[in-house]
Order: C-alpha cells, then sequence, then structure tokens
C-alpha cells in the first residue's frame, strides 16, 4: 500500500505545479484520499481560495484515487481526466481540504475486467471541498484510464 | 479601455498563482480575451498540459472577459465563479491558449439593469483551449458578479 508521503511524491514528480500550490496528501487508503493545500500561495484579492487551485485540488484528489486503484489491482496505465462538473457553494478561506471516497457503487471487478480486455476503462468520482464543516466545493470528474 | 499589459497586471495582483503558471494576456478588447501559459511550468508526466492548468487558463479567460465588461459599463463588482463544466477533447502538447468570446446572446443591458437594480448579476461565458489547430477542451463558467 502506498503511503501519503509516497503518493505526495508521486504528485509533486509528476505535476510540478503542485509544488507552487503546496498541495500535500492528508490521509489515502484503498476507500480515500484527502488532500491539503494552504491558503497562502492559492489566495485571490478576496482573501479566499482561488477557483482554479479548488478545481485542481478536487480533480488531483480523484485522480489520487483512481492511482491507488490501479496500484491495488497491478494494473499500468495513465490516468486522464475526461470531464468534470464542478459547483462552488461557499469560498474557502482556510486550508484547502478536498476529499475523494471509492463509492461502493463502483463495481472494480468490471473496471478491472475492462482494463484487461481493452486496456481501457473509466471511472466516475465525486470529490468534496469542506470549509469551516460545510461543503464548499462539490465535484464530478470523469477519469479515463489508458493500458499501456 | 483596458490594454492586455494591464489586464495582465490585475491577474497577477489579484491571483498570484497565476505568476507560477506564467499566465500572460495575449490580447483583449470590449469582444474578446486571448490568455497563454507556457506549457513547461504546467507539465505533466505525460510532457502535456496538466487539466488544472487549463482549467484555471480557461476560468481566467471567462473571469477576465467579464472583468472588462463591468470596467465598460462603469459598474464596481466582485467576480466570482459559480459553476462550471469542462471537456478534455485532446492534450495540448504546447502553449496553452484559451480563447473566450462575449457572445452576441449575451443581453448586457439586461445584466446591467441587474447589477444597478439588485447589485447583482451572472454571466455565462464560453471558453475554448485550440491546440494545433483543433479544440482541444471547450469550458462552460458561470460567474456572478456582486456589486460592493
Amino acid at each position: 500500500m502506498i503511503s501519503p508521503q509516497q503518493l505526495e511524491s508521486v504528485l509533486h514528480t509528476e505535476i510540478p505545479i503542485t509544488q507552487a500550490m503546496q498541495i500535500a496528501v492528508k490521509s489515502c487508503s484503498d476507500k480515500e484520499v484527502t488532500l491539503v493545500a494552504p491558503l497562502e500561495p492559492n489566495i485571490n484579492h478576496k482573501q479566499t481560495a482561488f477557483g482554479g487551485s479548488l478545481y485542481s485540488v478536487a480533480v488531483l484528489s480523484g485522480w489520487s484515487m483512481t492511482y491507488l486503484l490501479l496500484e491495488r489491482l497491478g494494473v499500468e496505465a495513465q490516468i486522464v481526466i475526461h470531464q468534470s462538473e464542478i459547483d462552488y457553494l461557499a469560498p474557502v478561506a482556510a486550508t484547502i481540504e478536498a476529499h475523494c471516497e471509492l463509492s461502493s457503487d463502483i463495481d472494480i471487478e468490471k473496471f478491472n475486467k475492462l482494463m484487461q480486455r481493452k486496456g481501457r476503462a473509466r471511472l466516475k468520482l465525486k470529490s468534496r471541498i469542506v470549509s469551516e464543516g460545510k461543503t464548499a466545493v462539490e465535484f464530478d470528474g470523469v477519469y479515463v484510464c489508458i493500458g499501456h
């Protein structure tokens, strides 16, 4: 199982702008990923988090969840964000914290079979950013995995 | 009328992470905004642009279009991204270039009246990122303007 430190190193190496955003992995497991980023490098003129940074932390929480699933299944594949929707419900005026869970609705066996047979499968994941106890951002992403 | 240099300075001051992304204003007018960002600071492990950077350049092209409209109308307001959808149609392996036009479908008079009467109005804008002659990203954003 990959540790938060290992996942963080993957993010910083594969997507260097995550270093400027100071994105860190708070926790990760088979079932969930929580990424954090401090407000200061991601701030806007309203002293809240820039919408593009909120998007980046959210999309990477789903990317990371997908990465961990592929590792667990022993599948080598590239992960590409294909489509997403984001709703900004409230401003974030503190640390950005994005959480993604591998919902029990997801048919992992089917996903794995598609990867084996077709070398390609998609994963729909929801992420949310919670700030001061309430949901500030809802994010839906469709990730496509393409085998080598 | 605001020059590309002035708009770029607004972006870099109001949203400092745009400096790390090296976002620049290629052109701007009453009718359109084109933002660019080099691939290198926004690259991912596939040697193409990170989806979060593509999103940021797209959302800021719409933000800038809204900013220019408010300036033209002489309205002081904050601009907040409320909701958006993004479709990634093809990878971007060169300079990111996001283009937003103020569509003739937009009822500017109605927008202005709402700002005057209610101090609040929304604007739906489309942005696209073109790479090597074809559309690589389609972006739809809903921006809310809130008067002071």
